[in-house]
């Protein structure tokens, strides 16, 4: 007895653009409803009215460091109970799967926190899906630590062994982020975690050249953790690893893939743009968001540092060091449209199609683009037949109305978009 | 008695494409034949056979410090003569118009070299169109002066005056580069500079923020002075004068136009790919070129300095600050062409149109553009109808094979593209 669902009057963000279509669920998947037409001669069981609502993916966070006053770095924290309750807050911000992030810590860490970080499959009951932890750190350039401390950070003077020493099993890790010139990264390390392990590593923390970027890219390398920040600045004569948005002297099944923190504070819109314009379809909006994400101004502890959080600035106490943001993934997709709406010269062409497209763009960096750093855009990121029924309901300035998992709702932000009040009384 | 010229078989550069038609010509101008066709039913008095040759306008270069081993700067050298030796000998890197650039001086040095350079209509006997001066300094930031010399530098305190004493007379120039962070700069100069005296302001040299170059434009500057070079570099939290690429809260009018040296030393392909991107129809080559354009390894005089060729280099004497190109604008064409053609990941898509898109881009960078800097896009930098017949013949690498200005022939690389030699026997 498994029902047949139809969401109807609402705009679907599918093959890159805004259809008018429905959106067919069963067994929590997203499905061809014409294959059910033309061999089961069936109908929907149950029908619920959109409102004219738009229904997105879910969306998907690469790097978010704790959350609602949780710190995913602090062992003395980490616990699936701890985790099951970010992910189910996370639903209040459109997030359906999201990648926890440690940061660079101290070898007894890493072996207490990994194991408990399992993936699982989200649900309305749990919460988003966890799609792996991202280690970020502690093999990273001094002098692009960021907030990291110098203390914790480490060299890979022996290569793999270095990092499996470090962490001490990558079994649930799905992303590592390291500096591509620290000693036998591009010969060892990043072939043998991309090969051997099936991890994505990520370049980042680093004062790599555009050429070294090249290099570790050319060995496996497929994702650039929060582009601009932690790197060399684009140099008109050695761009860095800005760079490596332009230069593909690489295969050409070679896509690589930025995080941006598109929070109004790490990034200049200007910025925004440029990356956008220069590479739109590697953009990934990422938090890199601190425990105090969803809190008021405060003082807070993330790892083993005091941060104050003051309007939309996290730092590190006592000094002006950005260490991750407070803007949620759903206000980091709204702060995109509207970096690129800004750039618009001539406001007559900020047409339907112009701002259709924006809105489209905007969140496929937060759904599609994820999903296809980790390989998996056949079922996350995506309103495609087969895909894992993730999805969101927004309202036309992008607000989240309601987060369903599995095709079960697992958020609304009032009861007028609750299920019970969209099902169709006829179908009831 | 004004005769009619049809130059056939041969490919134009015209209205953003390639196209297979011929080129007309009558009193040095371009012109439509269907008009002749209708109104005077006559045909051409003499033709072309142009052997396969692509037709592109002739180049126009907005900075150029001096060629050939003369130095615009320099009052001793300063002369109607030099000049138009300079002129006849730029032909042969197919320019057809220019700018002759002056470096930060003395005033004196300006009252008596800026009066010599007249404006001046280029032909065949005397070589390619003087379009005014470009007077790139004094008034710019000290930490920003590049290989200028901080004891020339100047400061704006009384406005527009300050120019006035300084310079003498504004009735030869063109186009200025300043600092806009300087003094009165953006309440006072720039305005008075484009009303009153109609000159293009570019922004260079400087260390102003995106905000304040931003506000220049607004008060009318529309070039930007060799981008990334003796600016901030980009940054994604002040992306300084860089971000005016992407940045635009400005009347619907106003496109930002900026100089980039794409001499391979100057500026990285990446870096040139990465301003290409993001907005291609700004983009104009500029050699910057110092006397020793056209001369080998060794040491020439700028201005006040002694400086250093060796390969593609050009420095100040016992140091590492370079102080312009000696590529020549016909180099800077091709190799705009290549850093686009590099940036393809894909090779499958570097198909016929792909290439034809990068000719036709790399040579408008140095023809349309530099005219619309000027306003002078319907006489200069095009084949349209009406416009001036200079143009230049380029073999399939863009390599310059003929120039000819006001439709008569200037110079040609070997005696196969002589004009006797192309003209049809039949026509004789």
């Amino acid at each position: 007895m498994t029902l047949l669902y139809r969401f109807y009057n609402c705009t679907l963000v599918r093959d890159h653009a805004l259809i008018q279509d429905d959106l067919w669920i069963r067994n929590g998947k997203i499905i061809n409803p014409e294959n059910i037409f033309f061999s089961e001669k069936t109908r929907a069981d149950i029908e619920y009215d959109c409102q004219g609502a738009l229904i997105a993916p879910g969306y998907i966070d690469l790097q978010i460091n704790g959350a609602f006053g949780h710190d995913f770095s602090s062992a003395d924290e980490a616990s699936e109970e701890m985790l099951i309750k970010v992910a189910k807050l996370l639903t209040s911000h459109g997030v359906t799967a999201f990648v926890p992030t440690i940061v660079s810590s101290l070898p007894e860490t890493y072996q207490e926190v990994l194991p408990i970080y399992k993936r699982r499959a989200g649900s309305a009951k749990d919460g988003a899906t966890i799609l792996g932890i991202h280690i970020e750190g502690p093999f990273i350039a001094e002098n692009k630590r960021g907030a990291h401390r110098t203390d914790f950070l480490r060299k890979s003077e022996c290569g793999i062994e270095d990092l499996k020493t470090c962490y001490g099993s990558f079994e649930n890790v799905s992303i590592i982020t390291l500096a591509p010139e620290l000693p036998n990264m591009v010969e060892n390390v990043i072939p043998e975690l991309v090969a051997r392990h099936n991890l994505v590593v990520s370049l980042g923390h680093s004062t790599a050249t555009l050429d070294c970027g090249e290099r570790a890219i050319l060995a496996g390398a497929r994702f650039i953790t929060h582009l601009f920040n932690a790197m060399l600045p684009f140099h008109h004569r050695d761009p860095g690893l800005v760079g490596l948005l332009t230069t593909h002297p690489l295969p050409a099944t070679t896509i690589v893939y930025y995080g941006l923190i598109v929070d109004t504070v790490h990034t200049h819109s200007a910025a925004v743009r440029l990356a956008h314009r220069v590479h739109p379809h590697g953009l990934v909006l990422v938090t890199d968001a601190v425990p105090a994400l969803g809190f008021p101004d405060g003082t807070y502890h993330m790892g083993a540092h005091e941060i104050v959080v003051n309007g939309k600035r996290a730092t590190i106490a006592g000094t002006e060091t950005l260490c991750g943001s407070i803007a949620s993934l759903a206000e980091c997709v709204q702060y995109m449209r509207q970096a690129l709406l800004d750039g618009e010269t001539n406001k007559e062409i900020i047409n339907e199609k112009d701002s259709t497209q924006f809105v489209v763009e905007s969140i496929e960096a937060a759904t599609l683009h994820p999903a296809q750093v980790l390989h998996i855009e056949n079922q996350k990121g995506t309103l495609s037949f087969g895909a894992d029924a993730d999805f969101i309901f927004l309202d036309k300035n992008l607000n989240i109305l309601s987060t369903f998992i599995a095709g079960e709702q697992a958020w609304t932000v009032t009861n007028q978009w609750s299920i019970d009040n969209l099902q169709t009384k006829s179908s009831q």
